[in-house]
């Protein structure tokens, strides 16, 4: 299948490699490098879409929209240039979860966190490791996978000599099926002593990555368990956190997650009204007892449809802002105080929490002004509410509301953590 | 499999056939009626809520549940007891309509369906179609339902002396399939110059029920499409409506049809309070980043349970006040006045409203009481917001509410139709 | 002014004394006595009703009215008929609190909180007390007001032989004013040791109640506070907690306050639905840009109209279910176990939580539905909104949610408390 | 009084002149343009904020105020710098309307309002009435109100030569009072031919500005009415439409109102969080029932906050991202596009719809973080909600959802009129 856009500069073609397994591949001449990174994304997301919704169905590993993320240069994006990446800021980034959300969530979130995985050595690691990951990932196009557990002991560690043999299972470790690297985390013992980050090949012997991911949602995350068996760490795999230390930019992935999940979310809005407005126009019929020729002259569908742009309007405006801000906190690298931190994270939270209630609200609301018939199993329309609900689950609202409330009252910043 | 309950009267033993198949069987021994009739239905309900996520996976007909509700005597419950039925108000059917839909949203619909297609030929019929039909119904334990369209002339029928030869198709058909008897609609020609009701014989010659309901919730319902192919309709099987023409009660069906789908849907959302409290109770952990020893010492997921609990409450007594209106109105049978129907229908209507607002949030929300583990395929939790989902989308709520504001402000009951 | 409705038994007439302060009659004939109970509420709401936006406005005591309540034989409603009173239920008392708030919610509130003092000798007192009292107040036909406050030793009183001499001051003391009795609370030491509840009459001496009441709403309950300086409050004026000690009925009032606040919420709600009716009906001009003739043509106005009426019924179920609860629970007496006590505290909880919702958002609603031209002064309608957003914030209806759900999650009552 | 900021090239002197009318003086050095007319409104805000609740009881013109925005050089910001104004942004215009809002939504209302009639002759006028106008009210600090009426014929003109004769009565008049110049609109005649504007000195001959203002909410607005007996306007006084007719610049009007009420909208909730926190931190105490030493401890307190904080960032981005399409549209001037137009009306339209919700919710919530005492007149606080309120009834907010959705279902722009 062959994508071909007018005046374009992206061709997509996406195929059946001879094992039945489907390939996308997606060559592009870069013009104007944001745009066209942004172009890319949305050719991506449009691909993705003509069977996201059969894929959710199916569950399992997306491989061949993991591999036309890997040729469509997506994943160098946040890598500077120097290192051979793109350079390119955070929003950008962001917008492209976004955007590659509106059609499939779980595309959104695995790219997401591909990225933000990609700089944990930048943000903990030494200035000489930050460079041999960025460059390393560069060069081979690293696809970022992730297996840690900074709550429970659930990984431990041996050390054997300057290296660690590591021994435990994961409960959820998204991504982490056909990842090239692996962020992990461990601990030296279970009374939680200390707990170290590596970086390791997905392939290491000893890694088992069980395919039983059974969400109800982001089926496509591959967010099952994995199974350590004396994997080794070698000891230049693991972040030495000797610079970071107690630098306000050593948890910056606390602020990546958040926002990155806020992206997922109003992307799915996003894509959800873009689906039932189409649904409406196309297939909906007036209600019988009403003189109206089509659905889409109803005033309470108007009217709905209205309301649902409104709020998303709001919830886009405010994760850009929120993006804006995690580019500018990004650009003060290890110097970020902790003040900055604090108003990024206010920020990133307050879009996070907003942009879920935005998305359960719409992803739900939208049957209503599709009609009865909408809601079959072949439309699947429900995965878009499904994926929002279940994603939305990692770190309790409340809280967020809680911290940030917290920090009204008080002006004191939310303690940093995995989530704030 | 053996239900006992202590100082009980009622023994529900739950079998599997030789087939494979699973039969349930219910033996009770009546003691104070309506009670009974209950407690009969809190075990079904209980018995059918052992396997209802996985029959929500699988879809199809709910063979042994169904028949369990056949030998359960309470198909028998909104007939008189001249006739050989149970002679029990609306209020108990709808009761119980709430009981089955706590843990089964399609079977609580399924026996609401058909409590209501079974007193057709008495609302709209004459004296002796109503003595006959009573009377077979009980004598024969009928399960009734439904292949009728009175929006659209899907089933066109020709006149072939007193009888009519009827063809065509007919989208959604509720409980259809594994029913006793059927009632169907049809026009004379497509110009919908006159509607006829006839009830037949599911197993009648020319009738092809599909296996094609392919709902996202109310999955066992079998709410597929139906072929008429040349179906003869006897002379004595067509309703005459000589005697109910113009009679407010002759359109009382809309009236139980708006309080039946009130009772599933705050029926499914006692349901799913019950097995988010059970989750969390037993299951949720506390957020980590609290002292809290359990997740139920939450002061926020405290919270969120009062909230829906309260809202919950709220729900219960608009449909059980709307249910011991509808008693009332019922029995005053063909001198039912416009204005009584009209008071009836407003109520109803807004229990109708009010439940799916607080199911569809009650559903949707459990799960940030629950936490991340909660929503997985195997939990099935979402088949709650999936099953209210489906089934409030057959007739817009916006309309239920401009019809009562109408009446506010001006009076004026809303038009007697299908669904008001 | 008077007056006379057709086929009536009640006369209601209104004058004004010679010193220019308006003086309410009503006589009335009891034939049916609930209902006629409910007629003389429903002629005295109106009444109040004509002139409730100007009262509103000047606040002060509603001399005229409480008078019109006294004169009417409401006062003597919960009183057993043994004891010379009208031995209604509090499902009466409570319906009549609502049928006042409609249109004046502070008359309601000092009708219902009149009617709770009452009960007190009876709830924590000695039968002896609650006999004499009882009749006392039968006989007088007092108007009973509150001084009191459990939360702070904000009184002390000093023995003095039997009794006791009392000082301090007391912030809010609804219905002191114009009051014949007046419940008041005492610490013996600001240690809080002991409580102590007297019934005394307002005009002891050492008594100053000020005219300071400020609230935004409820203006005209006469919140305002009160100095007690060296009162003595005699043996027998002190209750007697020896008998009701422990009992689960000897905190009953907090019961009462509970449900009486909702049917103030309650009637609010309806009230400013009705006006809101009146005034879209009568003086609303259709959207300027739209064809219809009248705004009552208006689908979103119906719309709103519709909604507002649906969840008004909602809340109207639930505070009269609550309210048959609290028959059941006071019937029970000094019996009442601690489970039937917990039941009704959930109930009345709930209702006041649900009311509390309601009436805030429809009495900010309706001016939507009225149009710009309704926000003035003189029809100074948003005295609903100000009269319920005042009164709702006696006790945090999160709390209430919060009692719920641990309830609802661990199965354990309410702890009795002044607020459950 | 003096305000005297550290490093603060802004001194404020706040006095009283001899009759008794109190005077606002501001002098400023202006440093960085438009950081400096930010500061200046900050300075003014405050100074407003002090007797913003006091001014808001008594109603009135707010002529002091009034003084102090003509003396601020406020008043010149958006008139080109070429005809002697400050050639200012809208987006700055607005930020300085949010900004006064914040204490005073009246003041934010008059300056809004001032400035988009201001601008009134550059719209819809010739090039030669825009420059003429711009200077006259640059040169001599116009402060501009209005009384037009689009919708009815209100006012009748009749031909005298170039020149018109009008007569009649307007009911609404925002900042008819105290202004320098009045905008005004009026029909050749009943049948609504023709509707011609006029821009005439407040002093003229035969205009009557009645001090009749009665709103429940923007107490200060004096948006009375206003009586024309034979009232002149001079042929150059009309605004010839010859050269902007049929422009969809001509109606920029209307996007210019929508987006200063969204501002004010927004600011009042700003200002209300702001009072609230101020209180709830001072003021407030913890429930009596709960262990917190402060009222700022109790989760529910600061989640609560957290949620306001969150909507508010939200309305924030989207009423700054609506200024800042406004900014684009308008360097478009005459040569703006129908689609540029519609785009922004969308944007501006979702901002006004989307700050009322958000700005209503809040106004009315802030009392459930401050507790029962905080609902004095004296404190006032409920001001923000009467404002919000009043001021959001202009035009329906169901029908800006209803005109966005129609354009998201078809891409039909709103049909351009006085309110898109």
């Amino acid at each position: 299948m062959c994508i071909n856009q007018s005046n374009d500069e992206a061709v997509l073609s996406k195929n059946y490699s001879k094992d039945g397994e489907r390939k996308i591949t997606l060559e592009t001449t870069i013009v104007n490098e944001s745009a066209q990174y942004l172009k890319t994304a949305e050719l991506l997301s449009q691909a993705f879409g003509t069977d996201a919704a059969a894929r959710d169905r199916a569950g399992g590993t997306a491989k061949a929209q993991r591999d036309a993320l890997r040729d469509s240069g997506l994943l160098k994006l946040p890598i500077p240039k120097e290192y051979g990446g793109e350079g390119q800021p955070w929003s950008l980034v962001l917008r492209i979860v976004r955007e590659l959300a509106k059609t499939d969530a779980a595309l959104g979130h695995l790219y997401g966190y591909h990225a933000f995985q990609t700089v944990l050595p930048h943000i903990a690691g030494t200035a000489k490791q930050k460079e041999y990951f960025y460059k390393e990932s560069a060069a081979n196009n690293w696809f970022w996978g992730n297996s840690s557990n900074p709550i429970e002991p659930s990984l431990i560690g041996e050390r054997v000599g300057d290296a660690f043999v590591v021994n435990g299972h994961n409960t959820f470790s998204t991504g982490a099926k056909d990842s090239d690297r692996l962020a992990i985390t461990w601990y030296d013992n279970p009374e939680k002593t200390t707990l170290y980050i590596g970086i390791i090949p997905t392939a290491r012997g000893g890694i088992t990555i069980h395919d039983d991911w059974d969400g109800m949602g982001q089926r496509q995350t591959d967010s099952g368990s994995v199974t350590f068996e004396n994997v080794l760490v070698e000891a230049d795999e693991i972040i030495d956190l000797t610079e970071s230390k107690g630098t306000p930019f050593a948890t910056f992935d606390a602020i990546l997650s958040q926002i990155v999940l806020a992206n997922v979310f109003v992307g799915s809005a996003e894509g959800a009204l873009e689906e039932a407005k189409k649904y409406t126009s196309n297939k909906s019929r007036p209600w019988y007892l009403t003189d109206y020729e089509k659905a889409t002259d109803d005033p309470f569908i108007q009217r709905s449809y209205g309301e649902f742009w409104i709020d998303i309007q709001a919830a886009v405006q405010l994760v850009e802002k929120a993006g804006n801000k995690v580019d500018e906190a990004w650009s003060r690298d290890r110097s970020l105080t902790k003040e900055e931190r604090g108003d990024t994270v206010l920020l990133t939270g307050a879009a996070n929490a907003f942009g879920t209630k935005v998305a359960l609200n719409i992803t739900s609301s939208i049957f209503q002004v599709m009609g009865a018939r909408s809601a079959t199993r072949k439309n699947n329309f429900d995965r878009f509410w499904r994926n929002v609900r279940t994603h939305s689950l990692h770190n309790p609202i409340e809280y967020k509301r809680k911290n940030i409330g917290h920090w009204v009252l008080t002006g004191e910043y939310p303690t940093p953590t995995v989530y704030s």
